[in-house]
């Protein structure tokens, strides 16, 4: 075995965003790395995720994640090679060089309990997949689209933020279980190409080229029967109006609200949904693991088949972690945003 | 047989409301009386129903009923009494003096189509409870709490505008299949006071005396796992707030919003429903036919035993049917609100 690091950084929050995050929120510090207790493990992390729902993890509210404290580090998802294991770590689970799939991101090293790691192959898919087509944005369309939307096949789907790690899977889904019309809009033209072109949607249209409502009427023009909401506002008053009778709309982000100041005002046509008797509803990954196996298996499947495309914006570097963290929140990836980390093969292995 | 009637009085909208209805966008008029055709019966009204949906049907806009034509004879649920039938009637269909449930309301006479009336029994329960307790707004509130708001033994149920005709029996079933807690909104002091006392709510409150949402925080400490929305607004609002985990809302009615001539703004909240995986969904009772033989017999039972308790506000003749609708827009109404005619027992008897 190598030597091991003595010291990590790692990204702290050190104010709470009002709005937009700026840079001076966030600081880089470096920390002693300690060795592996008892049942824990080390993992120097090859892949960070950066994601839309940490954006409320930054401020001080009680949500279904804790929020982040003041000068800790912060955490997401990670995935890393395994560099040191504690001395009774539990028998048959982790070696030195195993690729983990585990929680502690926004840092060089983590240090956690073998338990709370999963190991990944990384002869069966790049490893940065764990953290997208084949981790828990995927698992997310996956769930939302079939299990949430109740999604049938003939339905006409619309999705937002379409060109996203989510997004771009739950078009390819519905059209792969059969959808009558895929829709989805997205924030340039370049990624409405994209759409058309690589992820095989019927219709696309850039949300900030005119109201949704009339760029979703011209590309639905007989409604809608499912909408994946990534977005909020503007886009799921839109896709209330499109709605056809018993549609059926999966809550899963809300991205143009997350930095909102003051409470964002709803949907002003959500009484359509008495007559029109639309089911509105929320989705966490995290109530949909049961899928795990199955989403694993119908997915990557799909993937080696070469039926399903994914798009990675990569971010190379721990020091801008921020910035892509940040780039992610205006739009600027196009599928699932990474940080990945030098390799540094000739230390560690 | 008596002589038959060669007039009767309807009601006709004679200009689309802004906003609130004025009496003088209706009009009573007198019209002659046809003998009923092959197939057809004629009817003498004895209760006439006014129903909040009527204010929507008022407005020229497509919606899930079609809208009230202008100088035409307005319509709705009606029980009455058949004074003459068709001379080939299907057979076994109706008799004079047979009563019966149909939807030609807001007129003293009513020429149907046998096929579109059912006959009701005058001794099994009061006539006019066939538009309240055991018609559609009961089997509105039955299908919208069981079957809708998908209700579990040991919920915590809120129901707002629980002193109307669905309101009030959401909460009594919902006592009567076991809920934990039954909570209800009101618009007066003396209706909390009668969802207290007679139908058995555990918390009540008058949605005029402060904000709604600390009101049912202060009635619900515990929160709510299902809301019956009659009232939409701040109350849907507050109550997708008060929801816990996994909670569900029935949406029923935005009486708030009826008379609204502008949009209302959404619930600032609902971006809530994602992390708190919030169902909300709408209701229209024509989905649910299929449960109207199970509801009769349930609630039907209740009703013999003295377990579910009715009220009624009666406003006497034809002449006010228009102030009976307006009352009930405004909240005047406890439990349903029924125009009833005079019986004229000595004329058609």
């Amino acid at each position: 075995m190598s030597a091991l690091p003595t010291t990590s950084r790692e990204w702290h929050l050190v104010a709470r965003p009002n709005g937009v995050p700026r840079p001076q929120d966030f600081a880089l510090r470096e920390v002693p790395v300690a060795q592996p207790g008892p049942g824990q493990i080390l993992v120097r992390n090859l892949h960070l995720s950066v994601d839309p729902y940490m954006r409320g993890r930054m401020n001080d509210v009680k949500s279904y994640v804790p929020p982040f404290q003041l000068n800790q580090p912060m955490d997401g998802g990670a995935v890393g090679v395994v560099v040191a294991v504690g001395d009774d770590s539990p028998a048959g689970s982790f070696a030195v060089g195993d690729h983990v799939l585990h929680g502690l991101g926004w840092r060089e090293y983590a240090l956690l309990d073998a338990a709370h790691a999963v190991k990944v192959d990384a002869g069966n898919a790049p490893l940065s997949t764990y953290l997208g087509v084949l981790g828990m944005p995927g698992l997310t369309a996956y769930a939302g689209l079939l299990r949430v939307a109740e999604f049938h096949e003939g339905d006409t789907v619309f999705v937002s933020g379409a060109a996203g790690a989510v997004g771009s899977q739950v078009g390819q889904i519905a059209r792969l279980k059969g959808a009558k019309r895929v829709i989805g809009s997205a924030g340039s033209d370049e990624k409405v190409q994209l759409l058309l072109d690589k992820y095989g949607f019927d219709a696309a249209f850039n949300y900030k080229s005119g109201p949704v409502a009339e760029q979703l009427k011209a590309a639905a023009p007989d409604g809608i029967d499912v909408y994946f909401d990534n977005v909020g506002g503007d886009h799921l008053e839109a896709a209330i109006g499109a709605l056809n009778v018993h549609g059926r709309a999966a809550l899963c982000g809300a991205i143009a609200q997350y930095n909102a100041t003051e409470p964002a005002p709803g949907p002003r046509n959500l009484a359509l949904a008495i007559g029109k008797r639309l089911t509105l509803r929320g989705l966490l990954v995290s109530d949909h693991n049961d899928l795990q196996q199955q989403f694993v298996e119908e997915v990557g499947g799909w993937i080696r088949d070469g039926k399903l495309h994914y798009e990675e914006t990569v971010v190379e570097g721990i020091e801008n972690n921020v910035e892509a963290f940040l780039g992610m929140l205006r739009g600027d990836n196009t599928g699932k945003m990474v940080v990945t980390l030098p390799a540094q093969a000739a230390i560690d292995n």
